[in-house]
């Protein structure tokens, strides 16, 4: 079993059940993964997905190997048929297959370039991990996903919603930098596996890739999108049709106080890191209705039921 | 319980005993730390305090996650209320509350910057740690102390005197580069709380902060200070008045063996790592009198203490 | 017992034996590195020795700390009496005994630096720490040997060889980075500690050092070398004579299915990180010939031989 897409969760609910038993008591599984070592490998960045992971692993006993792979390794070709002439010194066919031989489960971090559209869209390092090694897979934010930052964030709301069908509400933001829509993304994915009343606000043109979005309402009015909401899911990324680019940085979309008056009490979300006064206020990052730092804590419970799905699997 | 700075210890004299208790037999509190985790953040280059901190916590059985914060990370951002447009991508209320939740304990490494001494003195990332963080932190030197370097310091002092009113020197040397006056500073303040005879001795517009040294006693004649010394305590920093420059240079101030000669066969101390001839001429550093090896070996016992005692305060 | 060169192996094929019986049972000995600490010191990138000798470490019980010295820690003289006030903070000597208080054994992955001669031949970082450290030393690949490597090689042939005394062939190929001979020069040790029909091919003037090749047959003809060969190695190393250039970049030497052909269907084996399409064709390392995953899987059995050997030989 690989975990690279929220989409694999043949049954959320049932998920995020098992999630919150292992919060309560998160080193019943110290056992399992007694001599099985987990590799964990970054390309870019982490400090939540880094540490949580790390922990969930402890929790269950593993061994964990971390490494950087642009600074502490070698560059990789991705190129079936390459000739490695210039900067790449290693495949990714033998660097998957040689990890494969140290770890019982190798987890990988690898953003999206933002320049190539079709590169990014076909996950070139995790389809080559995904094809090379020999061990399972997970997903620790790729090109196009983030799929152990949408589960915590369903565990989160599982934990504080007050209806059945809540309104929930993915707010695109302003940011200064140009983001990938890994989170959203997920985080879409995710709504469409359950019951809810969910919508999406962004300016025209910061459409999502539309075969991840599928029916889903667009509302490109942020307050009449704020109405009632139950959960503000606020996230930038950048243009997808104008690929990689900042198409509209426009500050009356930061999320402010006014803006969370027009919802039912909203809970206000975000995977972090989050700018301050540019995606969010003060005002309501700090008010009682954040709930972001419960999201990081989900990520350990997240990251445990996934490596305990995939150790209870190789043992089995 | 925080370890911050070395004033927070009562007595002295008792930790020290305590640290040597440790020392005789360093595994005994194995179980101490079972499934708890040190999260160990670095801003800056560390090789004893990142060995000996994580040796420490090994000896009391917990799990070590290591993160350099700079390159690994997010650049963060300290200051409240600010707008955050531009280069630093997540504040420090977020990521102590953060790091919070993975760990037990968050020992963090961050140097004074020695440009801006207003903000070296308000420890801008030590203080938002502590600001933020839910749990305990541990100084690894920050911008105007090293207290786990001062108590490793005392310990072996403890380990050498003949005498119970020894004659200490702290002796400024000079460097090619500027320096923090973190160790000075530390080690005036761990002096300060035990009987000895301590002289500081320097060029003239080298004082240290004077809330720190108080009325010790400050000696600009080298050779004078030297005269019957039982430790000498090499160490430069740069100038605190002149903040962060080298108004300095004077190779006279180097310690060799014609000085040490004054001293009552003084032992030759310091934190390390150290410039051979620049700080200390090759004969004192080689000769059996330099004991900055078993400093840094205490180090491990200094750091286990505080770990020990922090752990058993969370524990009850 | 220090590990730094394949040289010090009294009896290769007890080793190779006693490495393949780890391979069957690898967590026999988990008890033996209990509260042992292995450091490990990268001043190069690494992945396969990064991983393996990690993971040998914990199928001992060992703990590991991992440190990458030139950006995590201070920048090293390694020259005696120098005066140090210019880019190196810590000298060699009190690094070696510092680490060598908290490490029980020592890894060092030092490079070449393939521009001074001299001071590659007298390796300089290992020579340091074997100069200074006072705990047993292990070469995770130096400027002259990689002798983990070449275990690792004497194992994977062991495994793969058909016949007593098999024709072993070392071929150069082109690259287009300078290397070092490290790997050339163990696996040349190696193979002259046992029984074997051994070759090494390569362009004229691209002759390795004549005191480690000592009387091993040289064929400059490459197709000649493979007739009949049951082993090709591969590598690339820059010119020994013209020291650290690269004099030579002939695609002929690649490595090819028609080369291969000439062989007695030789097992085709590369220490790796490979350069495809350049050192060796893609048709060559996907074909069922092609042991270089295996070689790498044995890196951990060789690593937790030398560090078997060395706790044992520590506890008696």
């Amino acid at each position: 079993m690989n975990f690279t897409t929220i989409q694999q969760i043949n049954n959320l609910e049932q998920w995020v059940k098992e999630a919150l038993k292992i919060k309560k008591n998160p080193l019943k599984n110290k056992k399992l993964g007694k001599n099985k070592t987990l590799g964990m490998l970054f390309f870019n960045p982490s400090l939540r997905t880094r540490l949580s992971t790390q922990k969930a692993a402890l929790n269950l006993g593993m061994n964990v190997i971390v490494m950087n792979f642009n600074n502490e390794g070698w560059t990789l070709e991705f190129e079936d048929g390459a000739i490695m002439n210039q900067g790449a010194s290693e495949h990714i066919k033998e660097a998957a297959e040689v990890v494969s031989q140290y770890c019982d489960i190798i987890a990988i971090r690898a953003f999206a370039g933002l320049v190539d559209k079709e590169k990014d869209q076909a996950e070139t390092v995790m389809s080559g991990f995904l094809k090379y090694a020999t061990v399972p897979i997970v997903n620790m934010e790729s090109a196009t996903g983030h799929p152990l930052q949408s589960l915590a964030d369903a565990i989160t709301m599982a934990e504080h919603k007050t209806k059945h069908k809540p309104k929930v509400v993915l707010s695109w933001a302003p940011h200064p930098k140009a983001l990938p829509q890994a989170v959203p993304n997920s985080f879409v994915e995710m709504m469409l596996l359950q019951e809810a009343d969910f919508v999406i606000t962004h300016p025209e043109g910061y459409e999502l890739d539309p075969s991840i979005t599928k029916n889903a309402t667009i509302e490109y009015n942020q307050n009449k999108a704020f109405e009632n909401a139950d959960f503000i899911y606020a996230k930038n990324w950048s243009n997808f049709t104008d690929y990689g680019k900042i198409t509209n940085s426009d500050p009356s979309w930061t999320i402010n106080a006014e803006k969370m008056k027009l919802t039912n009490n909203a809970k206000f979300m975000h995977c972090l890191p989050v700018r301050r006064n540019v995606i969010v206020a003060d005002e309501v990052l700090d008010s009682n209705n954040a709930i972001v730092i419960e999201q990081a804590n989900n990520r350990t419970f997240a990251a445990q039921l996934v490596l305990q799905k995939i150790l209870k699997e190789v043992r089995s």
